[in-house]
């Protein structure tokens, strides 16, 4: 019989087969690819003792009862981006199974029942939205929702009934939060800081907040050759001035990151002086204050920068998303975990979001990271090692032994 | 009758309603448009008491023969850009006829003929080659263009014969140089200089030389959640930094002029963080040797840049040309007409390129620029002053009859 960490392992090789495109991984809500997944995934949830059923979503619950009447939430997602690799959500959800299968192997009871969690939908491919599965489980869906349409134009409420869910109930069906006791989110890193460390796994703190900008500068186009350097309103000079002040004012911040990712800079002929320049902001920390504070003086020197230009700005809040902080007791919890295999506790934050930023509407959240090759997600180079794979096995095992002792 | 300023003024805009698109100036070579044009343009000639021929591609000839056997040819070009102005190249034609007509109506030959050039292609709208017209009339055309097409499919070798031209003979059909005193053109600015100064027209020094260059940076892409700061390439930082150091550099070398028209980061997404950016440079300077000292500053910045980052570097010169100077003699000549017009002579290179660079293979030339609002060109809003045309056109005659002096 194969060792748990070469089950998880085969189990994410397999899985990497299922697509709506040969050669590469592609498995938006909905589709073809994830029925076959689920039938998949829930056969093995069977195998593990699990009764499993799906809810109004889609989202597929293995639940494996224990000798209580609390619940411990396990989970991550089996949908994926676009050329996606095989490791980000699929082995959160084949990490959980395994746990469970190691408890039933063994006849072992918890003194509470536990729910692994496959979410249908986190990464949003389909219709744009991200936590989709997540957020009906967390019973934060907005049905304003049901309205977006695919590329082919079929809307979310078509494409939640053909696959076999109910739309109408996706508001107001979420999970009961009586009897749970929390959630713990096993997923890889998608960052270089554990790989830097020479640590196989983290502790996470919090999801990062995140604040989204648009931000323009107007000034003069002109011909490139005539108009002298004194007499030019460059709108991509400005910007310029701005990308490297959110690099500059991002490092300031201990812990803080921010990003330009996109630029463009009109009309956009080598022989024209920009008139106009529009770049994106991303800016994310795990404390708000200190990311608002970011924010706040950035849009300041967007006006400084315009002003001393002699330039018009436009700075247009898109999105802003408060931090979620892990739970404080299932966090040392978890700690404890990693320490008693051994191992050096890392705290840091998820720079990303995660389906356990929806979870803790509902419940305390828990998030063990695994260090990933080179940080490198949504790609088809995503890669661990089966031997840190083993070790998250271990900590999470471990984890759960020390909630049970507290449930005690 | 109307006074010559006034002539001008309405056949510029007589011949802005002549266009390929109603209610813009669109007249690329070879178009009906330019044969309109060319018709009502000959008959201006004419009256003028010019004799008039078209050559191998359909530059308008007039020829006003004087007392000796010597030739000076003054023009500009007649073709314009997509949703131009009424001004850019047409003033100087009408400028050159109108200053004949007053020889022609005193009945006044001078010392040497006077050919009046006006050019079917400058703008290189239809084929992306500039400077067609000119470089045809300067024997400088290089026969390999005739296979270009314009965006329907039509080759230059078509569009020349279907104007009337020979395609075959535009390579050795150039102008003899033998009889030529020089060239002198009028044109608009296009920069603000003039008007900065508050002045109406000014002597060009030279035509500034061009370096064009692609710069790419290649760092590495990453989640911009996740990836440290500490631990980014990012690419797009690296042209940021570029950027500034065009305009800083370019501020530093007087008379110099360097743009960054064209940016792009890639992938482009708002929370990626750019692992490719691309940027255009654009430098000129009437000095060839401080504009090729610009440009290796540059070049060994944007490595110091690259490497100061961890990134790669592509530095690309995709296109140089040497800088035009305005003949010594005739320039000086050009400064007593404005002198003597009680003006303050103002030199000042040209940034943009002008069918004179093109005729400086052939023979001595020299240029006056008038001023023209905010120094707005190939653009509807291009605005010039009748006072002002009226100051060109004397400057224009007295000019003529310095060379005159000259001549005798």
């Amino acid at each position: 019989m194969k060792d748990t960490t070469t089950t998880v392992m085969d189990r994410c090789d397999l899985l990497a087969n299922i697509s709506e495109e040969s050669g590469l991984i592609v498995r938006p809500f909905g589709s073809q690819a994830m029925r076959e997944t689920n039938d998949l995934v829930s056969g093995w949830m069977c195998g593990a003792g699990m009764s499993v059923r799906r809810d109004v979503i889609g989202n597929l619950i293995g639940r494996y009862e224990g000798t209580g009447d609390k619940t411990l939430v396990l989970g991550s997602h089996l949908d994926t981006v676009r050329d996606a690799g095989r490791y980000d959500g699929i082995l959160g959800v084949m990490a959980s199974i395994t746990c469970v299968q190691q408890l039933h192997d063994q006849g072992e009871r918890l003194p509470f029942a536990i729910e692994v969690v496959a979410f249908a939908d986190e990464e949003g491919l389909r219709f744009g939205t991200t936590f989709l599965g997540s957020s009906v489980f967390a019973g934060a869906f907005d049905r304003k929702r049901l309205k977006l349409e695919d590329k082919n134009g079929i809307t979310m409420e078509d494409a939640v009934r053909n696959f076999g869910g109910d739309p109408f109930a996706l508001e107001s069906c979420g999970r009961d939060a009586d009897d749970l006791i929390g959630y713990f989110e096993v997923h890889i890193e998608q960052g270089p800081v554990l790989e830097e460390l020479d640590l196989p796994v983290g502790v996470v703190t919090a999801i990062a907040g995140q604040s989204r900008v648009s931000a323009s500068f107007t000034g003069k186009a002109g011909h490139a050759g005539t108009v002298p350097m004194e007499s030019r309103e460059d709108a991509l000079c400005a910007a310029a001035e701005l990308v490297l002040e959110v690099e500059r004012a991002a490092k300031a911040e201990t812990g803080s990151v921010g990003t330009v990712g996109e630029i463009s800079a009109l009309p956009g002929a080598s022989n024209v002086v920009p008139g106009e320049a529009h770049v994106s902001l991303d800016l994310r920390h795990q404390d708000d204050e200190t990311r608002v504070r970011l924010r706040d003086h950035l849009k300041a020197r967007t006006r400084e920068i315009a002003e001393v230009r002699g330039c018009e700005y436009e700075w247009q809040l898109r999105q802003e998303t408060p931090a979620v902080p892990s739970n404080a007791n299932l966090s040392a919890l978890l700690a404890r975990a990693v320490e008693s295999d051994g191992l050096t506790v890392h705290q840091l934050p998820s720079g990303a979001g995660h389906d356990a930023a929806q979870l803790a509407a509902l419940t305390p959240i828990a998030m063990l990271f695994v260090r990933c090759k080179e940080g490198i997600s949504h790609n088809p180079a995503e890669s661990i090692t089966k031997e840190d794979v083993g070790i998250a096995l271990d900590v999470m095992s471990r984890f759960l032994e020390l909630v049970a002792g507290e449930a005690d």
